[in-house]
């Protein structure tokens, strides 16, 4: 059965880790494990620049994604130089179980953005040390991933 | 710490489910949770198809998808519209855990097809039947997906 925007957006919020597929300027997806947190959009209230969200998105949800400090030589990620040539992205969480009556899996589309710096990267990285105590012991100093959820959709065997 | 060729293509096989990434002719990606086997292309040893593949692909992996029964009305998929338009595609499996030191991920990245019918697809779901219950009981009689991988990678905390 199709899960409800409410149900996606509950469903993803309590995972602990999502996937994140982007694609570079030939369309050459990639794919990674991330951890994430789900904020509110700071600019939802006040420009309305969800507005144009397709159906099933809550204006102002975003999901963000920290470069951690683990191999040095990764901060040129691949994901950050796909994001650069093209903005659009999917995030999925699920929940595999052999025994596939209990098959459920939640995507986001969306369109990122990467922040150096700045007050609401800063929010974001709050959020994400709420979540993960790696992440109070340790601040990520990269680049954050800021994704603008334009559509949630889900599945779970019914 | 990288995983080499070997330590990946044993990780991913022995996982039970995995991710795949497509992306539409505009460069937008999907991404959805699959059951998959990995076999040895029957090509590769007739025709020499892979050899070019990129580093770290051994000659001849592949990566069989089904397409089954559940919901009618996605026979029509977007994973299937996608490959037509665009064949990259990335798979991924993984371990989470919320001790970080246990974390590993590996990734196939490859070209995909798509069989309706015929010998090979006979084969492949013979793969995914030794592999999956589910199938033994309901043979699969949808499309087939079938990726040549390209390139293995992958990364263990170490």
């Amino acid at each position: 059965m199709r899960l409800d925007t409410d149900a996606c957006r509950s469903r993803f919020a309590a995972a602990r880790h999502a996937y994140l597929a982007t694609a570079d300027a030939d369309g050459v997806p990639q794919l990674v494990p991330v951890t994430f947190a789900l904020v509110e959009g700071a600019s939802s209230a006040t420009d309305g620049a969800a507005a144009d969200a397709g159906a099933g998105a809550p204006a102002g949800d975003e999901l963000v994604v920290a470069v951690d400090h683990k191999p040095k030589t990764t901060r040129d990620l691949k994901r950050l130089r796909n994001i650069a040539e093209n903005p659009h992205v999917a995030f999925l969480v699920d929940r595999y179980d052999d025994d596939w009556a209990h098959l459920w899996w939640v995507r986001a589309d969306g369109v990122a953005t990467v922040e150096h710096d700045g007050e609401p990267r800063a929010a974001a990285l709050d959020a994400l040390a709420a979540r993960y105590p790696q992440y109070r012991e340790r601040r990520p100093d990269g680049p954050l991933i800021r994704v603008r959820v334009t559509r949630w959709s889900g599945w779970a065997h019914g």
